[in-house]
């Protein structure tokens, strides 16, 4: 079963500040969240030829990456199950020994097919990429995402939603020191805390949560509420649809194409859930009083 | 001069929602903040053998378009001044008559060199994009960024940074109503606000300000301070560099990547800049008290 865990101890350094309060300076120290560029290769195709390709650079936190890459390769349709990836390492380049750590290749298993145009597209992004190389709404729309059944579909008391946030937070280690990383958390549609990741980038913490949820088997997530800290962009709500969430909540506010997005995905989309207030702007069927 | 520009009439828009507090569901509307694709393609070359590329896809909120277009070619390293552009256009695309308004193209001037490999490498991005085709952080450091001169760099009172989030917050519009906006405000070494801009994404908003600083001549921004309303990430501080802006504030935490940049690039770089505090993390010479 998922669990939370201790951030690693690379999420937080320390640094000396001068701290300023009113006309007075004293010199204070601060832990600051660490941001760090990963670069993401991916090998593929049969074992007799198999190639290597550079997918993407993400400046990410580091911790829990085989996770965000697992999220990254479901989010762009690049895999679909565990069983697709047969491994996730951190790769030591001779070249560059300061990158030690920040240098990833996912292994896909070899009768996985890899249309090499989401190859070209993708091969740069960063810690809030998720459309990168769509080159239009409508091309994202054509991309098929799987959508929670309307038969399997939660029906969740509204009074479990109030109590996520408080859960999220009670999970939360590094934001508390920091105020600087972004979390996602992934509940039960009982509203049990099931796993809780935090980075710099959302979409980061996004793909860490959705890509433990993947190696361990439980996508699609029908039966799962996702809760983010901060705004629901269109890029979350699209990560949200492919790993087949059925409620997405944000502690802030939506933009107006994550409503437009969610509407169109079947999915539920809540925002400003906090102080034991919400709003429901789409599919508001799985949300019971 | 620049000044501040009421937000446009896309930057928002209207929704109904179900608004849930505590136990009790009542219908709502609610304002949105508008998020878009914005499609940016490139004019090059002398004019007998004139060029045109797509260089990215960013997810922003519509208003100021050429502006953010001007600031990401600044960013990016593909222009210097104003009279490297000769023109930033909206297109109108016959085969996709839903995009209008999304697609824009910049007319560099015929004397302005491009190199390729930036146009490959960039060729996608979205709204947090900013490392976008950088394989890792020596090569970002290895690019020459403008930085203050320490002879004319300003020293700025510790009172004018306390003033800057209320004035900056007075200045925004749209964000009150949506809660869904990021903004970035320019203002002098004296504290005057000169300059507000919004979007759904940091860096959109900081292309914005930026660009249109490019676009008035006034760019090194060596006697200038840049607010942004979010956190600091490695990135705005690279932006910031690029424009030779002197202080960097941020209303939220910057990462670590973010100071270690701002100390090498020469910037003074403070967060969590709110209620009459800060902390001064890089250069602090610039602050007095």
């Amino acid at each position: 079963m998922l669990r939370s865990q201790p951030p690693s101890a690379t999420s937080a350094e320390r640094t000396t500040v001068q701290r300023v309060v009113g006309a007075v300076v004293s010199a204070a120290t601060d832990l600051l969240a660490v941001e760090a560029p990963l670069e993401i290769s991916l090998a593929y195709g049969p074992l007799a030829q198999r190639r290597q390709h550079t997918l993407a650079v993400t400046m990410r936190t580091p911790g829990h990456d085989a996770e965000l890459v697992a999220g990254f390769l479901l989010s762009e349709g690049m895999v679909q199950q565990a069983a697709d990836l047969t491994g996730i390492a951190h790769q030591a380049d001779p070249r560059r020994p300061k990158e030690r750590g920040n240098v990833i290749r996912a292994e896909l298993a070899p009768g996985v097919v890899v249309e090499l145009n989401r190859l070209e597209r993708h091969f740069y992004t960063t810690s809030s990429c998720g459309v990168c190389g769509k080159t239009s709404i409508e091309a994202v729309r054509a991309e098929s995402c799987p959508v929670p059944a309307p038969a399997a579909s939660p029906r969740v008391p509204a009074a479990i939603i109030h109590a996520l946030p408080e859960r999220q937070r009670a999970a939360q280690r590094v934001f508390e020191q920091t105020g600087g990383l972004h979390a996602t958390a992934l509940f039960s549609a009982a509203g049990e805390l099931l796993l809780v990741r935090e980075d710099v980038g959302r979409h980061n913490a996004f793909d860490k949560v959705v890509g433990a949820a993947l190696l361990a088997g439980q996508v699609p997530l029908h039966q799962s509420i996702v809760l983010v800290s901060g705004r629901a962009s269109f890029e979350l709500v699209q990560k949200a649809a492919v790993a087949g969430v059925a409620i997405l909540a944000a502690v802030g506010a939506p933009s107006s194409l994550a409503v437009e997005a969610a509407e169109e995905f079947g999915l539920t989309l809540l925002g400003f859930v906090r102080n034991e207030r919400f709003n429901i702007y789409t599919h508001a069927q799985r949300i019971v009083s």
